[in-house]
């Protein structure tokens, strides 16, 4: 049993904080030991005010969170008040403490407290505009990275945790890397607030355990305890003891008792997680709409209150009723210092940056080049040029682990982890230290330590890919997470995918055995519809080579692309390489004529996608030696780059006025498609556990039985023209159905 | 803290197994007073022929998962000779025990032992066929549903974990609305094996929390606990204590050191679950590939053993190394007796089936049916004729409330759940009452039972839809479950709902919130890409209806898919109502003409869907008004139905032999889209956080600027005909991007 932090046991108020040794790596925190607190009647008109401002704020359009916000008060002036590390006039100077509201519909409680302390985009028009129409809202219904302050978009509950894990360990990592004796130059806190629901989704729990078992100390996980969710009381579906649960996870824990106004509990618990040898959970007991009477009540979870509520709320705290959105003069006056604070610890930091570079150039050199967001120049030099490649088949997920390990090996940007799947995706690079907590290797003897950057996710995609999400919002650029795992498995990953989509966090994806190609692990494991969910995602994307050139393609297109995740989607089989057709420079454009017809004398043209190609590339020999058919065979690695191109481009790819019919052939259904082809060679069902060759066949694939169909097809076409085939769509394999067929 | 159960401290075999009582509901279970055990050395000889034979099987085609099966020898017998009560000869008997391999990779270890006791179609040469190219194998490489004495088909991990909840949940759902006094028709146990991974992910632990929630005592979950992940050993990325948190978790943990050999203690651990106070945690600790000399490490866990190394396992075990695919005689006869046993079983259910009856035929009655997988004829009376349907705009969550409602309160094969949104999803029925174990009501004084049906699932999706997949495979029919969250978050859920059409499992997903029209709450909430998903899945029904006449077709739809799950997707807002054009009987059919042209005299077909439909209905008006343009209008609530109609009913509903164009207008990417039209307005980024009808607005979706955009299009097709839009589709938006837009 882990032993919790001890409380003070004396009233706090208007002491200095107990002199909690806050030293992390060798050096003292700064804010710790001379902390003064305010008097408790200070605190409460603080609290008075900011409740009945978060009242009005959900009243003026009767709806909005106010219920949390209200909650959380007391944690807000502990945080933003006394103990966060932050500079409101410059919110994103590098080594900040990190703050994440993962129960990000209170954002109220956030944008209010931001207004307060100073940021100045944090205007009170703004305040006011939530839940209105104004465009240039910064204050949305849930807290959006674009907005000055906000670390990561948070809503889809459980996702910030899950990031605020993977904030922790950009910290450890840096300072692992760069930080000297003397010269700290990463050394912030990551403080994410968490409601009933982050504690109850897979993504939160999974990241848990993570920061348990890597002991990220410089994590402080706090519980708005308000024992209420949109059902009712929490324990309608959860009785579970969450302080021992969270103690076998591997962190301190802390209760504070009186969480709606014991400023001073919340401030030393607060302190003392910065010096926790564990990642911290603070248990803090609150009331949701905290001074209205439906306090401690689902009906305030996501409602107003109503005008005469908000009336009694104001006079129960002694506020004019009539009076609305009025911040006084003394509660402004309360946060005056922060701002100088906050300069302080700015200037600090460069004091700190300066002498460093002093000191060691050549890597004082590299670290700002990473907090400037950029990789090294150099980089192409990972990627193979095209005599490089092997000319016998390969499986494009070996293709790929070599220029994986290229880039892990020589750019410390790259953190690349696995869920669990190092010996199948190849994404293990020579020399490789893994990113574990140095305590472990003499309790366990793992090897590794925070400076390293292969990350042993265990078996739990979805926190993977939300702690990836983490890691790249640390500040942009300085890290390029990477993951791995089979593709089917995206689909748990799915809503941290997309969350990194929604806010511009580049990532790469290794996501290998895509396609039936897998082979006996069978339908389970045989991803069908996962590729149309990305495809068809804003900001994503997915790029399916069909051999080592286009994979080299791959890779440049997930590196240029700085704002938004790429999803490499690599066979488990050998593919054959096509030297003589196949280019990077085609497949950045997302699809390129891959073999062109002589004298653009063709019958149809074949659209051959990733693991596929090698179909496409027979059918064509069989339909002209069997039938006299002439095919042109154009590679699509990515929908959505091809989008990007020119119409002009498009269509001398595709040649749509040609009057000719196309064939997409792909092991995916074929949903989507229809934008650039008439019929398809597809998957219409789920997959079959059968080696890779027989599923194939059995479901259609064999070029043998493709291509007396594209003969059909061609027929009918010379027969009635291209315009009969005008809103008949042609799935050779069936098209998508209802009930169970293989 | 929860006690352990005591193990037996004395050496437990040839000895009979302590007589815990067996009580539950007031009966004694059958089989656990008098069990009797082999000898050690017995069980060790049929250990060692069942360890030789999996690694024949694997080194058959030098490849599969040997390690794991090798390593639960012992488990398994101990569950399919002396504890699991069910019948090889008839795999179905509805009392039965059931069984979930969570850890399905290890299939071989369940298939072999289903030939050992008999199971009919679990001959040698089907046992031969795992990883072969035999088309009617039923030895996939993961346990399917399909296959005779398969509950679940399991391979994403986590999944049949949850699944194994739902199941337990069946349990006590039957046996508290049927078994009475002396006649138990219902009180199987669940067991479930699982490896490291399955308490790792996400799914599981929301599983399992829900688990010790509901004190589902008729659980057990055996954890096979060897260590070793593919990664190398667990702890590279787990370091937790698991029997602490399993414990505050709410279940009864017993520990087993010897999983290896030591049958009787796990006998033992088996044999005390089924007595236990809560679902009970096995922690039973085994070496992966026992008996091989890479036993205890991941080499082990996905490849075969080599041929040298499978002879010297043999060796080792005394066995032939030249014989190979053998099982001695003896080995057959240790398990000779459980055929009979299962008869047994058998029919002293049939006897307490027919005593019921006799005592009670109406309740015996509907039992029967439901047993049959039958809903009461008159279900159909719970949807609302037409001429009921308010004819004010009205949110079609609340259409559908009306239905579910109806549904919910009439039927018990309905589980109505939810995540924790019951005041938004309105799926509250009249007089429901919850699943909750009875204990509860005093301990926290909440208000349900067993028999309840109105599910508090919390803050999990996921495990809702995995539960849900374990409810609905119970017994087909038995149970139709019902889930209900915001439409994005059916992407946390993405991976259950996938294995539910996989299996051909029915259910009925209720996805509010969807559609940019969310409103407030912002992009987050607002989902984009997740119809792309459904729609393209196989065997799933996405429904969006445009009304509450719609919302009745969906309903129908939804309920006679016996073999399919349905997600109907529910607008937050008012929509219009349209009972002039709308038909229940068009919407099953998946698209209809709602407008039709005079005379067939047309310009342009406009495609409206779901909540988008009046602005399809609106822009047909402008059109005609300002423009002169006539347009005909098609709802399209679900692709997938219209993908069953003939080319004919296709044809007629499209018309795209009229060579006029065809724009779909929906708050959701076009892709996909353009198997039916040629121009769409639609969104090509994620939404934002606006008033519902300012979003709409922003995002281009106002009739008064689609129609000018469509105009436009008419007239380029009078001049340059409808081959002009040919391989050119025309998002008027602008099509899918890269990077951040909004």
């Amino acid at each position: 049993m882990a032993p919790t932090l001890e409380l003070l046991e004396e009233p706090a108020e208007n002491l200095p904080v107990k002199a909690v040794s806050a030293i992390r790596n060798g050096a003292p925190a700064a804010a710790a030991a001379d902390l003064r607190l305010e008097s408790p009647e200070k605190h409460q008109r603080v609290m008075n005010v900011f409740r009945a401002f978060i009242a009005d704020l959900c009243q003026q359009y009767g709806e909005g969170h106010a219920g949390s916000p209200m909650g959380m008060a007391a944690i807000g002036i502990a945080l933003y008040k006394y103990v966060m590390k932050y500079s409101p006039k410059n919110c994103n100077y590098f080594n900040r403490d990190r703050f994440v509201l993962s129960n990000g519909h209170a954002c109220l409680w956030q944008y209010l407290f931001m207004h307060l302390v100073g940021v100045r985009s944090m205007t009170l028009e703004q305040l006011k505009s939530y839940h209105s129409s104004k465009l240039d809202s910064v204050c949305p219904g849930h807290p959006e990275i674009e907005n000055e302050g906000i670390e990561v978009t948070t809503g889809p509950l459980g996702q910030g945790l899950a990031n605020a894990v993977g904030l922790a360990m950009a910290t450890k990592n840096l300072a692992a890397t760069y930080n000297k004796p003397g010269h700290e130059l990463v050394n912030n806190m990551t403080w994410c607030m968490v409601g009933d629901a982050c504690l109850q989704e897979g993504v939160g729990l999974e990241a848990l355990s993570l920061a348990g078992h890597w002991k990220l100390n410089n994590l402080c996980v706090i519980f708005d305890n308000n024992s209420v969710t949109c059902d009712g009381t929490a324990d309608v579906a959860n009785t579970e003891d969450i302080n021992t649960k969270m103690r076998a996870t591997g962190f301190n824990v802390v209760d504070v008792y009186n969480g709606d106004s014991d400023v001073a509990a919340i401030v030393n618990a607060l302190v003392a997680a910065r010096s926790s040898d564990k990642p911290t959970f603070l248990n803090i007991r609150t009331t949701i709409g905290f001074g209205s009477a439906m306090a401690g009540t689902a009906d305030v979870h996501g409602a107003a209150l109503g005008v005469d509520e908000v009336a009694n709320v104001k006079r129960s705290f002694g506020l004019n009723p009539n009076e609305h959105f009025h911040i006084p003069q003394d509660v402004y006056d309360f946060f005056s210092d922060i701002p100088g604070r906050g300069e302080a610890h700015e200037a600090g930091w460069q004091a700190v940056l300066v002498k460093y570079h002093e000191e060691d150039p050549i890597l004082g050199a590299e670290f700002e080049r990473r907090v400037a967001g950029k990789l090294p120049e150099d980089w192409t030099k990972c990627i193979p040029h095209k005599e490089e490649h092997p000319t016998a088949p390969t499986a494009s997920r070996k293709s790929a682990g070599i220029v994986t390990n290229a880039l892990g090996q020589r750019i410390n940007s790259f953190l690349v982890g696995t869920a669990d799947l190092t010996p199948s995706v190849n994404v293990a690079y020579k020399n490789k230290v893994d990113f574990q907590s140095p305590e472990l290797r003499t309790a366990c003897g793992l090897n590794g330590n925070y400076s390293g950057r292969y990350i042993h996710y265990g078996i739990r995609e979805h926190a993977m890919c939300a702690i990836s999400n983490g890691l790249a919002a640390f500040n942009k650029g300085t890290f390029i997470p990477m993951t791995s795992t089979y593709f089917v498995f995206h689909l748990y990953a799915a809503a941290a995918v997309r969350m990194a989509a929604l806010q511009g966090l580049q990532q790469i994806h290794i996501a290998t055995h895509d396609s039936i190609g897998v082979g006996e692990n069978g339908p389970t494991h045989q991803p069908i519809a996962v590729a149309a969910l990305y495809r068809a995602m804003p900001n994503v994307l997915y790029i399916r080579p069909c051999d080592a050139e286009e994979v080299a393609g791959a890779y440049i297109a997930a590196i240029q692309a700085t704002d938004t995740p790429t999803i490499i989607s690599l066979s488990r089989q050998s593919l054959t390489q096509y030297p003589q057709y196949s280019s990077r420079e085609g497949a950045l454009k997302g699809a390129y004529v891959f073999v062109e017809a002589e004298d653009d004398d063709f019958d149809v043209t074949l659209i051959g996608v990733g693991s596929e190609m090698g179909f496409a590339m027979q059918t064509r020999e069989l339909l002209f030696r069997d039938h006299g058919v002439r095919s042109r065979v154009v590679s699509f690695p990515c929908t959505r780059l091809f989008e990007q191109q020119s119409r002009e481009y498009k269509q001398s790819v595709l040649k749509p006025r040609a009057g000719k019919p196309t064939v997409v052939i792909e092991a995916y259904p074929s949903y989507g498609w229809e934008r650039y082809a008439d019929a398809s060679v597809s998957m219409n069902s789920f997959g079959k556990s059968l080696p890779s060759k027989d599923a194939y066949e059995h479901f259609g694939f064999a070029p043998e039985s493709i291509a007396p169909k594209v003969k059909d097809l061609v027929e009918e076409v010379r027969r009635d023209g291209i315009g009969t085939l005008r809103g008949d769509f042609r799935d050779f394999n069936g098209s998508l159905g209802v009930g169970l067929e293989h």
